[in-house]
């Protein structure tokens, strides 16, 4: 069950994180080309760094082609009805919330899998979720907005430490994952609502 | 032959993607390393990316020296003949349109050798072809020009569509090869004569 | 001897590296995730490269968790430190151009274990040295210095080009070693001192 779980909200954040990618294309008045290359940039970015570094190759998104489909559909979706989906701003950031959460969990579980340390299978979480919008704010000729908004990766790195902590004390699999899950979708929507942001250089 | 003809139109497709990268480079008023730099990543950019996720490691252009040969001569009579280089324009298109023809199917054949699915075979062709100048763009601090000109990347999808199909018929590869080739050669001209673009999003 | 001598160096330039990425990150406002992000990439991001390129994952840094303290600790430091740091621009440039020589030798020398030929193996110790600096610059939506400035990769060049004739000279490694290190650390140094740079395409 777990695992179908988080199959599912894998699938979940890749919609969500495309959409993202192919707005910002049409705000930056991009084509439909630019539009596709920007939703999946977006969405298999960061899992595709994660496993170029791990080695885990042809990287995953290679061999499921439910991740090619979801990427077109919703850049074709975002194509059409772009006014409609801008007048839902909470929605796109609940699908994308749940997006970062399973994506860093799926980052530290393949870190574990590649037998790396557990701070920099930790950071493979942390690159699974962030690398995609880095890219896609690198490619639109932005500063990446984590650098300097938003507490969204502080969120990543609590949710994963909690997700390692439990496992390496016995926790059983799914209460482990559901409760990272919870930990990174309430610091990033409390951190949203009350704007809390990182202490910045000085 | 087919094999001989793809690696002399691969060679010639470095060739002119060097010279593009030179140029930009030249454009930037960058020094020379930077003219070295911005060719390779020009030539080579899309194939290392492809190789990379691919797991085809060490990538492909780390084995073959005629590929580094090919770029420091194309950086260095960049350098040296620019104003006569510049004069000809229409060469270059030529060229260079060899160049993303022969990659699209370099990119695709190497996708099938890897045994991934087919729609991200021909991703992989494509990746091949526009990844370079891309990454050439972003490090000249500009919005990717494929982005939002020029339907390039739509020749590309067509051409390895055709490709493939008419490999899965059974059709000799050498005719395969080149009536992909002529298709995306063919898409590409007429596209930058008559003006065509990509619809925006609205 | 010469494997501590170089794995010394390679700590200290991972920290030089790291707190250039830090500085560039508060000179652009950035939060301490921004400069946690730019410090790893900066310090991490040729070997990276590096090592995505040839096959050797998961990639030098996931092995060795020293290389995330230094680079964790030298981004903390940077942060509480900043006036203190950037009051001694020699220092700084000293450990970076240790980093250089050493990045630049590690390069080459992954580069023949993965049995390349020497030219690209060469080229792949430059890569160790610049990879970093540039994504750096990238991510502040900057053109890459090393493009238009300093003669920095031209040293590894030379430095590069000295090591592997001597190797292959059958010089004993340990002087090989040194003397490249010795070259590339001058080479840069008088170039910075005499304002020598490339000449520049016309």
């Amino acid at each position: 069950m777990t695992e179908e779980l988080i199959q599912l909200f894998d699938y979940t954040g890749t919609f969500a994180f495309t959409v993202s990618g192919a707005l910002a294309a049409a705000e930056k008045k991009f084509d439909l080309f630019g539009g596709l290359f920007l939703g999946f940039v977006t969405a298999i970015g960061g899992g595709t760094f994660r496993d170029m570094m791990l080695g885990n190759t042809p990287v995953a998104w290679l061999h499921d082609l439910t991740f090619f489909y979801i990427i077109i559909i919703a850049v074709i979706l975002t194509f059409l009805f772009r006014p409609t989906i801008i007048r839902f701003p909470k929605a796109l950031f609940f699908f994308d919330t749940i997006g970062i959460s399973v994506f860093t969990i799926i980052g530290i579980q393949k870190g574990m899998q590649a037998e790396i340390h557990i701070p920099v299978a930790i950071m493979m979480g942390i690159t699974t979720a962030v690398v995609g919008g880095i890219i896609r704010d690198v490619l639109c000729n932005e500063i990446p907005l984590i650098f300097h908004k938003e507490i969204y990766a502080t969120a990543c790195l609590v949710g994963g430490i909690t997700y390692t902590m439990l496992l390496l004390s016995q926790v059983p699999e799914s209460i482990t994952v559901l409760l990272a899950a919870l930990i990174i979708f309430t610091i990033r929507t409390l951190s949203v609502r009350y704007n809390w942001t990182l202490p910045k250089f000085k």
